[in-house]
C-alpha cells in the first residue's frame, strides 16, 4: 500500500565565500527545506537564493534557526536565557520571511538546528518561550522536531501544529534517542542501507534500535543530511527507493 | 499658524552588555523611532524591548538597517554589492517585523543608518535595489531620508512613499548637504539654538546654511540624535519649544 | 603591620562605538589591569589604548581572555572543546602581546573572564589544555585565578606561577565559592563595607562567609569590578582605606 | 642558468565548519604560506593547524591579515582609519605568533589580504601606519607585496625588508597592475599556460602584459592561489615545471 512521506534536509548553510553542501542537487530531491537564517550559518544572499530554489523546485520552505554561534556552527550548547532565545528565534524566522517574500514564496514551518534542537527537546522553559514566540509571530507555522519531547508539548500548548521527524542516517537507541556520534552505529553511510531504513520507516512507522528492539516513531517527515560528502548519493538512493515502491514524497506542511 | 511635524531619533542602539543612549527618555519625546536591526547595532532582545517601548509610548516604529559592520557601528563605507545590500536590508526589516508582532505593533517605515544612509542618497544602483526589495516585501512601507537624492527617486520608481527629514543639530551647506563633522558649525550642541532651528524649520520649511543663504528643505520629519551626551536635554528643549508654540508633534507615517 | 597587596580590575571592555566602565579613573587606582582581548569584549584599538594607559600609570598588564561570545559578553557557558579553547586563549594572549609591544610594555599574566573563569576552575581537561598552551607560549606568564581549583593545579603541572585572588565586592559561601548573583548578599555595593572587607582580607588573609564561618583565602590580589555604576567610588574607597592603613598596593606579578 | 624562487599561497582560509581549499596538498607545493589570522578568514584552531603544517613541511610561515569583514572575506573595501588598521594588523600578527610558538615555529613575514592588499599599495597614510606598527612589533619581519607601491615605500621608511611578488595566474596591464577580474584575460586557468608564465617570470624577471608590451616585475616570490577549484592542479604544474627546469623553490624570507 503506497504511503505519502516528507523528505527534509538542512540547506542554505553556505556563508559568505564558504560553500557547504550541494544545494542545487538537494533541492531537487527533498520536499521540505530547512534553511539556515544567518546565526549559525547562512546569510541574507544565501537565504534569498535558497528561497528562490525552494520556489523553483516547489519545495516547502522552513526556517532553521540556531544558536548565535557561527564559529561553532550552532553545534555547541550555549547557555542563552529562554527569553533571549525566544527573541533570537523570532528574529531569524522574520528575516527568512522577508527573503521568502522577495522570492514569491512563504515560510511554512520551523525546525531548530544542532544544539538548539536538542535543548528544545529537553528544556521545558526554553521550549515554551520559543513556541509562544512562534505562535505570536504566525499561528499558522508548523513546528518540526523529534517525537515526544518538550518542544512537542510546548507547541501543543501554544496552539501550533507539530510534525515529527525520523533520521534515515542515524542509529537509534532503544529509548528513541540517537546513538551518540562517536559510538559505532551512530551514522549510516551506506546508501542501500539508508534506502532500506527509509522504506521501513514509511511502511511500518518504526525501525530497529541498535539493540534490535523495535521502536515506533510514526514520522511525518524523514530527515536527510545535506552537508557531508556522500549526502547527495544517499539522498538519491532514498528518493529512488521511495519512488520505485510507489510512495509519494510530499510536504508535511 | 500651528503646524504638525514628526520628530524621529535613532534608538535601540545598545548591544548585548553595552548600553547606548537613554531610550526610556527618548521614547517619551519622539513620534517616530528608528530602531537598529542587529547589523550595525541592536540585537534581538534590544529590538523586542524597543518595539515594546514603541507600543507603550504610541511611537511609530521604523526599521533602521545599516551595514553589516558592528565593529564600525555602520559608520564606515563598505563596498557591498547592490544585490547583497538589498538582501541585507530586507533581512533586517523582516527581523524587526517579527519583533514588532511580538510586541503587538508593526513596522511602518525604513530609514537607513550611517554610511548606508549616505550611500543610498548618492548611489542610484544601490538605491534602486534597496527600494525594490522594500517594495517587494511590503508596499505600504514609507522610506525616510534626505530630500532630493537617489533614494527619493528610487522610492518613487518602486511605488513607495518617501518622507523627507531635516537635521536639527547639524549645520547645512548652501547645497543642502551637511557640514562635514570635523568642520566648525557641523554640530549644534546648544539646546536653545536647536529649539530655534526646529521652530524655523517647522514654520518656514527651511533655514540658513553656514554661509547665510537660505535653503528649502520642506521636511516631513525632524531628526534628533539619541546617542550622545546631552542629546536628551536637546530633545527636551526642542519638544518643549514645539509644544509651547502650539505645533503638533505627530508621526509622518 | 603593613602588608603589600595587589588590586586588579577588568578593564578595556569597550567595543567599537560602545563604552563600558571608566578606564581612565580605574587605571589610576589599580596595580594590575585585566584587559579584554577582543573575543567577549575589547577590540584592537581599545586594547592598544589600554596597553598605553597601563604603561602610563605603571600598572601591570594582564590578558583577560574569554569565550568567543561577544553577544553574551563571555558570561554564558559555551561548550567549546578543550583543544579549541587552548588555541583561543593563546590567540587572545598573542594579540594583546602585540598591542603591549606597540605601547612599550608587556603582558605579565593571564586571568580568564566570566564563564571561562568558572569553567577553568572546575574542568580539569580544559584547565590543563589552557595552562599547557600558555606555558608553550611564554613560561614566564603568571596565571591569576580563584584559590584551589583545577586551574591552580594545571598551572603548577605546566610550570607556571599561580596567583590567588579574592573578591572585595562579592559574598562568599562557607565552601569558598561565591554567593550566586541572584541571592541576597551576593554583591557588596557599599564602599565603606567594601573597604572594610579589603582591610580584613589584607590583614588576616580571610573573611567571614555568609553564614559567619571564617574562610581562609590568602589572596595575592584583590579583585575590583570596573564595569558597574559606582565601581569607581568603591575602588576609590578601597584604595583610600589601604593607603590610610599603610598597606602598599603593589603588583603581584 | 638555474634560479631560486619562492612560491607563496594564501592558506588556512577555512572557518569553523566551513572548509576552503586543499591545505594539505598546497603545503607540500609552496615554500611560503600566507596564513589567514581570524579577521577575514581562519580561526584559532585553523591557524594552529596551519602553523603545524608549516613546521612539518618546512614551509616559511607568514601572517595574512585582512579587513575585519568575514562576511565579505576581506575582499570589499572598508573605510577603516589608518590608526585602527595599524592596530588590527598588529593584533592579527600577534595572534598568529602565538599559534606559531605552540607549533614550534615562527612568523617571518606579513602579506595583506584582498582589499587591504590593494589599499596598502595605494594609500600612503594607511601603508605608513601599518608598516610602523609591524616594525614596532618585530623589526625582523619581512613585508611581502606588489612591486613599487606605497607599502614598499612605507616598509623602507620603517626599516623593514620588502619582498616583491608576481601573480602566476593573473593577467597584467601594461602599467603593471592586474587585469580587473571581470575582464577577459584576468585569470589564467590553464596549468600549462601558468607553468610557462612561471618559467618566464623566473628566467626573465618579467612577462608580457595584455597588450603584448613587456613589463618588468623582478619578483622575489610567485603567488599561487589555493582557494579555487583547479588551484592544486595549477600549483602542481608550476612546481613540476620549475623543478624540471632546475630552478630551486626556496623561501624568500
Amino acid at each position: 500500500m503506497p504511503h505519502a512521506i516528507d523528505l527534509n534536509a538542512d540547506l542554505g548553510e553556505s556563508y559568505g565565500a564558504w560553500r557547504m553542501g550541494d544545494d542545487e542537487a538537494m533541492f531537487a530531491l527533498v520536499s521540505s527545506a530547512n534553511v539556515a537564517c544567518g546565526f549559525h550559518a547562512g546569510d541574507p544572499l544565501t537565504m534569498l537564493r535558497s528561497a528562490r530554489l525552494s520556489a523553483e523546485h516547489d519545495v516547502v520552505l522552513g526556517a532553521h534557526p540556531g544558536y548565535r554561534d557561527r564559529a561553532g556552527f550552532g553545534r555547541r550548547e550555549l547557555a542563552v536565557s529562554a527569553a533571549e532565545l525566544a527573541a533570537e528565534v523570532a528574529y531569524q524566522v522574520g528575516a527568512l520571511v522577508a527573503m521568502a517574500r522577495s522570492a514569491g514564496t512563504r515560510v511554512r514551518y520551523v525546525k531548530a538546528h544542532g544544539a538548539l534542537y536538542h535543548r528544545l527537546g529537553a528544556d521545558a522553559s526554553a521550549a515554551s518561550a520559543v513556541a509562544d514566540a512562534l505562535a505570536g509571530f504566525d499561528e499558522g507555522l508548523v513546528v518540526l522536531g523529534a517525537p515526544g519531547g518538550e518542544l512537542e508539548r510546548a507547541a501543543a500548548s501554544a496552539g501550533l501544529r507539530y510534525a515529527r521527524e525520523a533520521f534515515i542516517d542515524r542509529g537509534y537507541l532503544a529509548d528513541g534517542t540517537l546513538v551518540p556520534r562517536h559510538e559505532p552505529g551512530a551514522v549510516v553511510h551506506d546508501p542501500v542501507a539508508a534506502a532500506d531504513r527509509a522504506l521501513e520507516l514509511v511502511e511500518t512507522g518504526g525501525l530497529a534500535a541498535d539493540d534490535g528492539a523495535r521502536i515506533e516513531l510514526a514520522p511525518d517527515s524523514l530527515c536527510l543530511h545535506g552537508d557531508t560528502p556522500g549526502s547527495v548519493d544517499l539522498a538519491r538512493a532514498v528518493r529512488a527507493a521511495l519512488d520505485a515502491a510507489g510512495h509519494a514524497v510530499r510536504p508535511f506542511a
